[in-house]
């Protein structure tokens, strides 16, 4: 995943309960459906205990507007709230510069 | 942490090497070095297998560039570089907007 900034990034990051009833499908299927959603450059997700970053990255805000209104979304952002997370915060943030490393 | 935006966020996502030596202490002496310089509004850092993400936040754009030019954080750079770090990517984005949910 190479775009040239700018571009946006939605930092999710999470405490999670101890309920994975679904968890791990609705995950999947998120995953899924967000890489393919117009305007979506790339997704990456880490876990550690109850613990959780994941950061999409987003041509633009009307991009990350239009995957907030998708169903699915909608209803795995519920069920999030509902059931699997103890709390969260979401960042809308624009990229302003990047830089890479890789080892030669 | 509750910053009002906007402010910075530094994502820093990386792939770990197999080697360990050093790594978890500098780690930490960054953490505790990175949250008490001047402009860091907090720090998370979560990792799985060898994928890291560990986001950083900052007050404007100049608490982030005394932070890299800080000397124990650009030896730890260079360590990362040779042996640590297999590839990363930095960005560095302004937070606009944000929104927290916290189980009742």
């Amino acid at each position: 995943m190479k775009p040239t900034p700018p571009y946006y990034a939605v930092i999710f990051s999470s405490t999670r309960t101890d309920d994975n009833d679904g968890y791990q499908e609705t995950i999947a299927h998120m995953m899924d459906i967000g890489l393919k959603h117009p305007g979506c450059l790339g997704l990456e997700s880490v876990s550690e205990g109850d613990q959780g970053i994941s950061v999409s990255y987003w041509k633009d805000l009307d991009s990350i507007k239009s995957w907030k209104a998708v169903t699915d979304h909608i209803t795995a952002q519920k069920l999030g709230r509902e059931k699997w997370y103890k709390s969260y915060t979401t960042r809308i943030a624009k990229v302003e510069r990047e830089y890479s490393f890789e080892k030669p």
